[in-house]
């Protein structure tokens, strides 16, 4: 397949790695000329452009791996490229706020959603790996109704780069679980790490802090995007969070310990459910 | 060294197998018949004991890998058979509620507490795996001062397990600690478990939730103990957190993205630092 990756960073970067090692016919648009040079020079992309649009007409699908805004912007200014029998899709972390947009301004080209549930605490074509995707959720996000051609193309890209399980659900659905699963974890570990005020931590660190910590890490202009444009679920999220750990905290302040045992009886069910 | 470790469970059990390699000399005592009978065919131990306590008297170290209540039992109990010139150490997760008792009970033998801080989400010597202790923080826990050839001793335990970073620091400093990075951790991870309340979440995880969440498949037994032990640090650093967590929840209530940006830079600052 013909494909076009429009921003080649952690995540493009990965995609375009991963499909043309699959035999993909792979070409990148980026605004800078060293991450299209690197993803030359490793053989991730075909050919790249920064200000040749061109090549958009020629594929036969366009993966936007960009921020959400920057995507609207991009369908706009490049409308009058997009063709029929085309598919334009994003690797976005939240879909409700922009998708039904997306869908509009991309003309006669089909726009399907989809999210790729894998990443990395770093930022950058030099850190792409498509080993991040082995294994991962993939989740395809139509809105209304799903069309089965451009559902077909996805579930073969997420085949090509060795995803696990594969999910075709709402938007809505999409962004209420994500607040959930990515943007509260996201929270907790940030407010963990800013919770810690004293300078001699790292000497009383086992893996559990190493672990739940290690993505308050995090590209502070892309999640504060994220986080925003899903506030409603998140924030949702949060209080229920908030209310469980108030459980706990009573439990502790009335030394009872049956309830303590009960809750840790019911995390270790839940979890262990989960494991792969 | 002769060395009995009493208690062979997960951590028991990985020092046994550890110390064993290392050319050490060592004993167990269990309460399970089959737990003895696997640390002897596996070479963890050279002998081992249910209810014959006369090793004690012959060891130059003894290692309580029990419970806190538990250890002062044992040792009210086996009190007699401690000498002079022995060192007694345990390996608990919290120290104040039970250290000073404890060296008061054990005799004429010298009381040196210490927190091996490694672990797995998994209970029992099958488990047993000494290389969790690689890299690992290593606490040396004195009351008031600290006896300089148990000292010794222990740092020699924790080279020949290949322990990391040993900081010897006075148990309220280690409680204080702990009930930051170890307890309040999982107290995190168990209410956000127990905050699930979606049938299909499994679809929609990606790493982040898998890390954040490991360590919610939790022993309950010890760790109600644990909780309650060191209640008061535990609920002062819980409310710690929820202030950070309540700062980041304004920023997004009222659209505030430059304070969003400044949370993230601020936690990902702190939590580079701690990268090994």
């Amino acid at each position: 397949m013909k494909i076009c990756i429009v921003g080649l960073g952690l995540i493009g970067g990965s995609y375009a790695m991963g499909l043309s090692l699959k035999g993909h016919e792979i070409y990148g648009i980026d605004q800078s000329v060293d991450v299209i040079q690197y993803a030359k020079e490793n053989k991730f992309i075909k050919d790249g452009f920064i200000d040749d649009f061109s090549i958009l007409s020629e594929c036969d699908c366009i993966i936007l791996a960009i921020y959400p805004q920057a995507i609207l912007d991009f369908l706009k200014q490049h409308n009058a490229l997009f063709k029929e029998n085309q598919i334009i899709t994003d690797v976005c972390g939240v879909k409700s706020s922009f998708v039904r947009k997306a869908t509009l301004l991309a003309g006669k080209a089909t726009y399907l959603s989809h999210h790729p549930m894998a990443g990395k605490e770093k930022i950058g074509i030099q850190f792409a790996d498509y080993k991040i995707f082995r294994g991962a959720n993939f989740l395809i996000t139509p809105i209304d109704s799903v069309n089965r051609t451009a559902e077909e193309v996805l579930i073969g890209i997420a085949h090509d780069l060795d995803f696990g399980r594969i999910t075709t659900i709402s938007i809505e659905r999409h962004d209420q679980m994500i607040g959930f699963t990515s943007q509260l974890t996201h929270a907790i570990a940030v407010s963990l790490v800013n919770s810690d005020h004293d300078a001699d931590t790292v000497k009383f660190i086992g893996d559990s802090y190493r672990d739940l910590t290690r993505i308050a890490m995090i590209n502070d202009a892309l999640w504060s995007e994220l986080f925003l444009e899903n506030k409603e679920y998140l924030l949702e999220h949060i209080s229920s969070f908030e209310a469980e750990l108030d459980i706990l905290k009573n439990a502790l302040k009335y030394n009872d310990k049956d309830t303590l045992k009960k809750l840790f009886n019911q995390s270790t069910q839940i979890r262990r459910k989960m494991e792969k």
